[in-house]
């Protein structure tokens, strides 16, 4: 690819920030990274947003998924973060405290970045093309494998609401069979994007 | 049925009680109150439960379930109560409404009878037996038909708090496949009896 930065959001190249984020986890995981970097920029393409802020996004989006559980909750404690967070675990803290390590340890400031990095794995009742790009490209990006992951390609490239939509509701309906905990902002995703009452608000 | 009331938690006799809540509701909704009773009577007996409180809980649980909505919108800016609870619809107002307007209109003011109509649709992080039996009973009454209702029944007859589990968990499964709203208490219940990490909570 040869997408050169503007030097507007990060002081690195794409390369050194590869490096940067490929240093953080296994070489499986940033092969995801890599996957979700390629969809996005597609996603950006085709509508019309920032392919920029997407790739960067990309990359930087699960750059805190292999630290430590220690160090997450010593965050959470040192920066009186709340407290209902630490059962979550990491599938929860990555993004969220995830933004912050990215602000602290790469000097990346731009707050639609950021949020996307927020948001990526829960969703929100608001959110920007650059969260609904992360959030779906994660969900489908190559190396995904999972039954359903066919429709949400074909979804995801026609219309990128519905495919938040479709990648919400299943997440939840994968998160009930799997009796694993739900993290309430996911409901609040849930209720604006899948549930049909007040699916006006926020689009 | 013989079932004499003390009158320490109504001054209405059995029959009197199950009057004033007929006048209420539509036939076929006050035969599901009667069976909600019988089964909750029976869960009571079981599990050593007051099988008065459960024969007056079971018989208002759904006083307020055919009240109009206009009225019940006039309540929750007349009260105060939280103008978010607006867009859930009778399906959440009736049981949190409901047991105000059973205090005020039947004078009924124990508060575990109270609790256990506030509790009935979306459970609670912390349920008294009562909380459990009304909550189960109006899930598996006779009248009831759906696919796992029977599953439902063999479970709530062997062990209270793993019915609550069940139910918890195949109602939202259902919220979900229908695209309905999901009131957040909803998934505090579910956070605590069915997800696994912390189900030791509360119990």
């Amino acid at each position: 690819m040869k997408l050169i930065y503007s030097k507007k959001y990060t002081q690195y190249t794409r390369l050194e920030l590869m490096e940067k984020v490929s240093a953080q986890m296994s070489k499986k995981r940033f092969t995801h990274v890599l996957g979700v970097e390629e969809t996005a920029i597609k996603l950006a393409q085709m509508n019309n947003g920032d392919v920029e802020k997407a790739s960067i996004a990309a990359l930087v989006h699960d750059y805190a998924k292999e630290r430590a559980d220690e160090e997450m909750i010593a965050f959470i404690h040192s920066h009186h973060l709340d407290e209902e967070l630490i059962i979550f675990g990491n599938n929860i803290w990555h993004g969220i405290i995830g933004a912050e390590l990215i602000k602290l340890e790469l000097g990346i400031h731009d707050e639609e970045i950021l949020n996307a990095v927020r948001k990526h794995t829960t969703g929100d009742m608001v959110m920007s093309l650059l969260d609904k790009i992360i959030y779906v490209a994660d969900y489908i990006e190559p190396n995904r494998r999972f039954p359903l992951v066919e429709q949400a390609r074909k979804i995801a490239f026609e219309n990128l609401n519905e495919a938040v939509k479709f990648e919400t509701k299943h997440t939840l309906e994968y998160l009930i069979k799997q009796e694993a905990l739900i993290y309430p902002k996911t409901i609040t995703t849930y209720n604006t994007w899948v549930a049909t009452v007040n699916r006006h608000l926020n689009k």
